[in-house]
């Protein structure tokens, strides 16, 4: 591959180069803090979204893209000044694809949170290299904080480092253990083509509803296999939100939908299902303004829907597409995937809805 | 560079590779149709946005980011169904930085008109190596359509060509010629980090206010240096937008603002001059989600103001920075460069203040 098309950051934060590193700071492996968003700890690598056990079970397809850290973040308290990261990604992976940056697809986004004003971004370190060190805060005091750092959305971590100054106190907290939400879906949900990890629609939502969240994105492979859907419906969410239409396409909608719903209410009885119509911008919308004719893949999930509902299924919610990313098609890179743009306006019609749900 | 640092596009719009190409399509250069956004025809290149005479007046950094094609964008009406483009870059440029995508930093934008609903994306085209071929539109019908083409935001345009099917008609539509809006600034005025060319705050503001602009943003230095303001005060905008501050800080502008602005009235009498603060989330902003202490650029700049003002200028403007890009400090990949999220809240706030300049 030739110089032109490698990734540069001609103007953002400088990233320390492989080989070199801060003196005197002492590094704590993440590992050893806990991140919040996995939902099994049975796991081949540790930031990996599905235990090892299913890579037997599940399309190569799902299984390449669960080891990609979407979803997770780990949460300490320090009082220190400087807060520094390092962390090593597949060296056989893409740091970025065309239409999403590094900064997205490798790395990390770190949040402060406020007393009144809830967790607010506070930087993000761009990865040039599969290795990587940056210094992601250099604040003007030493005050006691809670911080929330964001992991890749679409590389797999190898290892994660963070550290302080010698000086400072840096304490872990451990990840919540209320019932998360639980995204079962596709690239969209995975977070492409957030700019950052804390953009994907998922992790904005994360920071209006006080519960931690488990996201199930596999980009191009939200598709309701049986076997997955076994592997999800282990997990005891306050709610499953299925946004996996994308991927499917009316026909696999119309085999897979009725019987996953089913399976995961048999697994699940209590728990609420939330059923989102695709939010892509289909080509009739980008020339009209109107979704005439409806996307069949979005006309199929309401068919599933109504037919459930018709045989009495309760508590199974349902949100239509065209209110998610905004009529003007402005809110994706290439008509499907979300920019910031388009994942904030994903999070301000779904957050609603979920609190409806949930209260 | 390691593949692993290469950018891209998993799931992305496929390019054609570099050597193939479609049959049976006859190419038109782009420069045959003409360009809108260019404020002088004496230019090196075609896509340049300063004259050649400018290189010896100008610093470097300024002539470096002046071969971009920031702000620049082509008009064709044609009954096709498929729109193809082919376009080359500067072979030593990247085609993607670490913080911001190919498809902004290298890519073509697309975007149709509708008769009530104006302009509308299309599609973005995304590159992954110097020379490119893509499909942009594959429409179900053939009808007249007029379309706007964005151009890159970092890059070098060295050549671009558009085709059609062969039986359909292509009629290219001549720059418009009414007064532009001109934009003079840094990095955020250039467009980083949009994910997509349209998405630019000048360009979107181009959909909303029915005139052309001419974007002179400038990477890293925009400093109000004398020689750089003798050649935007040879054209001839309706209205001249200044936004600067990020690139000069205070001393700089106290030493150089109130005399750029004198330099623009002295040239042009009747033309309004906007003055525009430094959108950057601070770190103050951040923390404590107010920006306390203010900002000492934006203070220089309300100071440069104010001593205008005072001196009996007309006709020239000012907007606070806080309201451009949020509260919230989501709308920025870095804290500082906009994403679509940020870009599209620039374009809530920029567009009125210029409607009522220019009503």
């Amino acid at each position: 591959m030739s110089t032109a098309a490698s990734t540069s950051s001609a103007f953002s934060r400088p990233t320390r180069s492989e080989g070199t590193t801060m003196p005197d700071l002492n590094w704590i492996d993440v590992e050893s803090i806990g991140v919040e968003g996995k939902g099994w700890t049975d796991t081949d690598s540790f930031y990996d979204r599905f235990p090892a056990r299913a890579q037997p079970l599940i399309p190569p397809g799902v299984w390449e893209h669960a080891n990609h850290s979407a979803g997770l973040c780990a949460h300490f308290q320090t009082n220190a000044s400087q807060i520094h990261a390092r962390w090593s990604l597949d060296p056989d992976r893409p740091l970025a694809m065309g239409h999403m940056p590094a900064t997205g697809v490798s790395g990390l986004d770190l949040y402060v949170h406020h007393p009144t004003l809830g967790y607010r971004f506070l930087a993000c370190a761009t990865p040039d290299q599969p290795n990587n060190e940056s210094q992601l805060a250099n604040l003007p005091d030493a005050v006691p904080r809670t911080y929330r750092l964001y992991l890749p959305l679409y590389n797999q971590l190898q290892k994660l480092e963070i550290a302080v100054e010698p000086q400072a106190d840096l304490q872990p907290i451990a990840p919540r253990t209320e019932k998360p939400i639980l995204y079962y879906g596709t690239s969209i949900t995975q977070g492409g083509c957030a700019a950052r990890p804390g953009m994907a629609f998922p992790s904005i939502i994360g920071r209006r509803i006080d519960r931690p969240h488990i996201n199930l994105g596999f980009s191009g492979n939200g598709r309701c296999e049986p076997e997955v859907i076994d592997l999800i419906a282990e997990l005891d969410p306050c709610i499953f939100v299925i946004d996996t239409v994308a991927n499917m396409g009316a026909e696999l909608v119309d085999q897979r939908m009725t019987n996953s719903v089913r399976q995961l209410r048999a697994a699940r009885p209590d728990t609420p299902i939330l059923l989102i119509e695709s939010p892509a911008y289909d080509l009739p919308l980008r020339l009209t303004g109107q979704q005439i004719p409806r996307p069949t893949g979005n006309v199929a999930l309401q068919n599933a829907y109504d037919s459930l509902i018709a045989d009495g299924l309760t508590d199974l919610h349902y949100l239509p597409g065209p209110s998610l990313l905004g009529p003007d098609c402005e809110g994706a890179v290439d008509g499907t995937h979300p920019t910031d743009l388009g994942f904030m306006r994903m999070a301000d019609a779904i957050t609603p809805a979920l609190q409806q749900i949930l209260k």
